[in-house]
């Protein structure tokens, strides 16, 4: 667990992708933020007011989280210098950097000297338990893609963003590096022992109310070769009562596979159920969230109704436009 | 890779099933061992010649393999005082245990005094990569099991054995523990990182002669919610032509999980294959590998008649009965 509120580190972060991380917090937990710390070099912001160290700790902040991709996966003397100062001030720091803080001596003797801590949320913190596929209480909703990077983390934000509104019980389960660095926990399940993935998200979902639900982050598809196995461990130790099924209409091939298709989303409704009922036989599909970013809003609101049309169930961008008719279905449940 | 042959350590194994990794070796590569070594407290065999290490050695032994399970996860001084003797003799060291050689010390040492190697099975030596989806030259068949535990490594050993004995082009593919001991080579699936499981298979199972067959080592069933995500990185990253499915019926539950039904076998052929069409849509499956070590053999000749006739496709117990129905099926392809 991270201890919040962050001061947000962009660095010499160039461009506004390069810090995608901190406007994922600005975004979804700008109350997990009092401001941003940017050297000389940042060329991008994420509309937090600028800050000192100093001023981030006079204003509550805990932990340096690093809001940035680093190039080269290289953390620089320019970076050592500010992570070290903040060590020495009382900043706990955290990342979802490859190259772990924990393997840079500098940082490890200053977090020691200063009795601060590291957080490197690519790897788990946690030994999980082998999944036993007992009953949880409480509800649970996982995002099941097509593809990879279809937009499953932002669906789950926007949904317990629009419970909450309503007075609804939720909570965000992340289960990616941005997603765990946004609410400060969560299960960095690609890093996880295979034999451990579906108990790692046992861990994450336990029992809860009964009228509370857990937001599981989706990962990966269940048609997707090189990540299927991750996508699976999700559908069964999740145990999910409800599955929304998330696509880019855009895509012209699977991530990273040119030669594999994007399947169709009833494709991927159909497989995600059947096999999601095994751990749960109540599960449902409530809808389609679709990423149409590359979409202009007369073309998406069009692909959208036909997609309702055509599917039978609720279709929207819960991100662009809004996440209701999803909710309206959860709470049915 | 461990070099053969071996001389296999039964220790102080009190009956078979604790010496089931050399009765294993006995039972699939006998040319791999050279003989057995057993303390004075052993109470059983693998019927192989007893030798000294320096009878092992002079008949060729290049490794000493921990064929037994120890009790109590601990590697007692009776073991170390015949494991390091064997180092210091020349042999290197193989084991799947969960305690690791190298986490002891002393055998850490000797190793290094005397050049010798120690191989841990149970977890990976290799950086394995991520899955890149390619198809591969040569042909691949995967077991694919209703549970874990019902005879897939068998099926698998069994096959092997019987396409070479036809003068097929055929190497089994280890994904486990006890088969990585068996032919000196495989991947430890169930301990490597989750992003890596299906470019693991892959490299496991990499280009070959078009007229090749991997048999790969099955894992876990798509059923079974503790480990599905390990079988799902089978199917995809193995990229198999052919599946075979693997069924023991007198099983009562889901191992491990005494609130889960078995799945029925038409279950796991139909959400197996249309999985595995995704990287390979020529998939087919072949046949079904029934675990009839509980039944009598008329209860288990009726059993395998229904089975074929019901689903249409051979069905045999290839380890008490025979293969080849299933070889003949992969003859075809």
């Amino acid at each position: 667990m991270i201890q919040t509120p962050y001061l947000l580190f962009l660095g010499d972060a160039p461009d506004r992708l390069a810090a995608k991380v901190a406007q994922g917090i600005k975004d979804w937990r700008p109350e997990n933020a009092v401001g941003q710390f940017r050297l000389p070099a940042c060329g991008t912001t994420v509309d937090l007011q600028d800050m000192t160290l100093a001023e981030g700790l006079a204003a509550g902040a805990k932990t340096l989280v690093i809001g940035v991709a680093n190039r080269g996966g290289v953390i620089s003397a320019a970076w050592k210098e500010v992570l070290i100062e903040a060590l020495a001030m009382g900043y706990d720091l955290a990342s979802g950097l490859h190259n772990l803080l924990s393997d840079e001596a500098d940082l490890v003797d200053a977090a020691a000297k200063h009795g601060r801590s590291l957080h490197d949320v690519r790897i788990p913190s946690v030994d999980y338990p082998i999944a036993n596929g007992v009953k949880r209480t409480g509800k649970r909703v996982l995002a099941v893609g097509t593809d990879c990077s279809v937009g499953k983390m932002y669906t789950g934000l926007a949904l317990d963003r629009a419970m909450r509104a309503r007075g609804m019980k939720s909570t965000f389960r992340p289960t990616g590096q941005t997603g765990i660095l946004i609410t400060g926990d969560g299960v960095p399940l690609d890093a996880v022992v295979a034999d451990f993935m579906a108990g790692a998200v046992e861990y994450l979902t336990p029992d809860n109310d009964a009228d509370h639900w857990d937001v599981i982050e989706g990962q990966g598809s269940l048609h997707h070769v090189s990540y299927s196995g991750v996508t699976m461990a999700l559908v069964h130790g999740g145990q999910p009562d409800a599955l929304i099924v998330c696509h880019e209409p855009t895509r012209e091939h699977m991530r990273g596979l040119p030669t594999y298709k994007v399947p169709e989303m009833s494709v991927i409704r159909d497989v995600a159920l059947s096999l999601a009922k095994v751990a749960n036989p109540d599960c449902v599909v409530i809808g389609y969230s679709i990423n149409t970013q590359h979409m202009g809003e007369d073309e998406a609101r069009a692909y959208l109704a036909k997609v309702e049309a055509e599917l039978g169930l609720p279709a929207v961008d819960p991100f662009r436009f809004d996440a209701e008719p999803l909710v309206d279905a959860l709470a049915k449940i």
